[in-house]
């Protein structure tokens, strides 16, 4: 609980209208998009209209002690917006500015609380895309994404957030204004900060402005969906797509569990006995391109043994097709009260073998688990359909979970491919860093915000 | 000086043959391929085998609170590894094996040691390449350019050092052995370390290992020669080709100075009397592709009014064009007995700008500047020819140093596309990220290395 004095200050710095203490706003902050995770209310959710303003807040927060939650629009998966110590909310939603396009050097400069989609609305009329995309690409904010790296359906070409952010301003724990990075494709000048603040979930400073980098919009593009009978024969396309040196734009997976539920939830015509569809997409600037690698997809599919291949032939089709994949975790949602999606992500090779695993997995614990996700770059989303009020069943969840990313982390893989460290595998790290490993990233935290104000309790647990 | 005990240790660590200790080994570790820099003596040189005598020598480094100074071939061009501080030069040299090529992932595996071009001789069977190529690809080490974060000639298409390293293994300053990064496309997992030892120019810690990003070697490649007889013409048609969409592999500039320099140094047919000329070359998997983006690229610089372009007909001519814009530095070296050779870097808009800048401190303080470099990228290499010996011309000299850094920091740009920050650029820092910005690196290296053992007086400056 704040003093009344605090929140005067608090008052003073951003106005009335900026200072959020009701019951409601503060179960409303309690949370995010993560399942199966203890909700906290906050003391205070503020919601600045200027970088001044944040950097006051910031320094209250220093003075007083009290813990800071930067937080976009909470559509982050591990947990890494519930403010678990109570403390401050700083919602960034109305710092919400493009701040300059530059069409020139292929660059913009926004504000955090921007939405992601918005950027790309701005930016087409310039023949211009900003490529990650995550599934909540039209809620999610910029500050956001950045702070938990995003991924999405577009990284298997066109990379990830990370990727794209070239500059940064950033407020510190102790109220100093660093800009990191700029404009230049080439820096090497100092330490790399730009990266190292690029997925550090809010704890290490708060991003107030962001300089991403554009490119041109792929002028053509051919879609299509593949059906298996056989996980292992999708498996087996997806490495040799890649190895043939196609690179498509998207190469998504979706397993017989999931395309039940999508089929059942949305009625989009998908076959509920395959085993494993592909949802491929191939684009670029140059149409004979675009065709022949189109062309080489679909042959490799039918090699392997496709049953039936289905090319979209307009763009109503290929929106079908996408809505199917983006349906996956909707529909997955509504089979049982709670989802647990996981993040699983493992070298691309790795990738039949992961899918064994999960069944696996789900045949042991007796849990029904689907699986999507982007299977062109490794990164899988297995997804526990349970019911947090089952106690006895939540057991297994997590023992499930446990061995998800025990197995994961033996083939060469990571905890998290997009959706980050958070609350929710803060007790993984030591998997796959080791404690020396944690070491270093706690000394680094401790040496940019010695007092842990900032989100604490995410990436490392504890304090 | 070392005392006898701390030898002892060292020679019981490595063997006899891997201590130096010899006259003429202390003066050939004196320095590196920086102009205008002291040298400074190291007290001895090891040359480990292993990994675990790295780890021996980190150790005692640190009990016995000594310089360690990590150095691959030594061909930086920041003064990053001299031993100005004294201490151990730790040569990687011996570390040189290709651990992994994992041709499924597109990624290999090796020790620091390894020379750049080895490894791209060894993927080529595979049809890979590692595109990183600094201009000293023969001789210079992969730990060397991590610790660079080396650009080159294909950065505009194909990115930086940076872009391809997807792991580490790092000894740190305690001697703790520490595992960044992996073989998957996507990683959120923590902090990224990988990228902050990237570019950290072994201030942080010494790697030990590598795991980097291969791509499929492009099956078609066109060059060309363009020549201009004004250097904003030559600046324009950059702009136009990027603003164009077409991103070449190679987009170089060379000044009027240059071209008479490497002309009158090895007679390859350069006309002295242009302003500028541009090399580029345009490469992809689709010979179409490439071809029609060949004939863009040519339609533009005619447009721009180019008075010449030489297409190379065969590789033999191609090569021709790239041995001259490669001997621009060896020749502009030959010139005079100094050479210091810049970094400056703009966002590529800011071209023609930075080059008329340029033409103008070379006239204020009546020196003789070649220019050339990676345009495309904004990335340029203004060098001035001089000599240490003339005192009076050097303070002129350093005068412009500053100038061509303050024009670039002006101009949105940063004290190094890709040669560092080292001892050279130290001083500047401050310009670049203000003091909140340095004071924020500065935390992170007294975090990793609390006792400034490794690399001392770089980045920084001061201890």
């Amino acid at each position: 609980m704040l003093s009344q004095e605090v929140l005067n200050e608090l008052i003073k710095i951003l106005g009335k209208e900026n200072v959020l203490t009701s019951k409601e706003d503060m179960i409303t902050y309690s949370f995010d998009a993560t399942a199966d995770m203890p909700s906290q209310e906050p003391d205070v959710v503020v919601t600045p209209d200027t970088k001044e303003q944040v950097v006051a807040v910031v320094k209250l927060a220093n003075k007083y002690q009290i813990p800071l939650i930067t937080r976009g629009s909470g559509t982050n998966l591990s947990g890494g917006t519930i403010p678990i110590k109570k403390g401050i909310v700083l919602s960034m939603l109305k710092l919400d500015k493009i701040v300059e396009i530059d069409a020139e050097n292929l660059t913009a400069r926004v504000q955090p609380g921007l939405v992601i989609q918005r950027l790309n609305e701005a930016v087409a009329s310039y023949g211009l895309i900003y490529p990650p995309d995550p599934g909540t690409v039209t809620t999610a904010t910029m500050g956001g994404s950045v702070s938990e790296c995003s991924g999405g359906l577009r990284g298997l070409k066109y990379g990830v957030t990370k990727d794209y952010v070239m500059g940064l301003e950033v407020v510190m724990a102790n109220g100093d204004v660093i800009r990191t990075g700029g404009k230049t494709v080439k820096n090497v000048s100092g330490y790399d900060l730009t990266k190292l603040f690029t997925g550090a979930e809010g704890t290490l400073g708060i991003i107030t402005e962001i300089t991403v980098k554009l490119i041109p919009a792929p002028k053509y593009r051919r879609s299509m969906l593949a059906i298996f009978d056989n996980l292992d024969k999708a498996g087996k396309t997806i490495a040799d797509i890649i190895s043939n040196q196609v690179i498509p734009a998207t190469l998504e997976i979706m397993d017989n569990v999931t395309i039940r539920t999508v089929e059942n939830y949305a009625k989009v015509g998908l076959p509920t006995d395959a085993e494993a569809v592909l949802i491929l997409e191939v684009d670029g600037s140059i149409e004979q391109v675009v065709v022949n690698e189109f062309n080489t997809v679909q042959k490799i599919c039918k090699e392997n043994g496709a049953v039936d291949i289905k090319l979209a032939q307009s763009d109503a089709e290929r929106d079908g097709i996408f809505a199917a994949r983006r349906a996956a975790l909707p529909a997955l949602a509504q089979v049982k009260p709670t989802t647990v999606l996981e993040d699983a992500t493992v070298p691309r090779s790795k990738i039949p073998e992961m899918l064994k695993a999960l069944k696996n997995i789900a045949k042991k614990y007796n849990l029904q688990i689907g699986t999507f996700g982007h299977a062109g770059d490794g990164n899988l989303h297995p997804t526990i359909l349970t019911d947090e009020s089952d106690k006895e069943e939540m057991e297994r969840v997590h023992k499930a979970v446990d061995e998800i990313f025990k197995v994961a982390i033996e083939l060469g893989g990571t905890l998290s491919g997009e959706h980050g460290i958070g609350m929710a595998k803060a007790k993984y790290m030591e998997w796959e860093f080791g404690q020396e490993g944690i070491a270093v990233m706690q000394k680094i935290k401790d040496a940019l915000d010695p007092d842990h104000i900032l989100n604490p309790g995410k990436m490392f647990g504890g304090n």
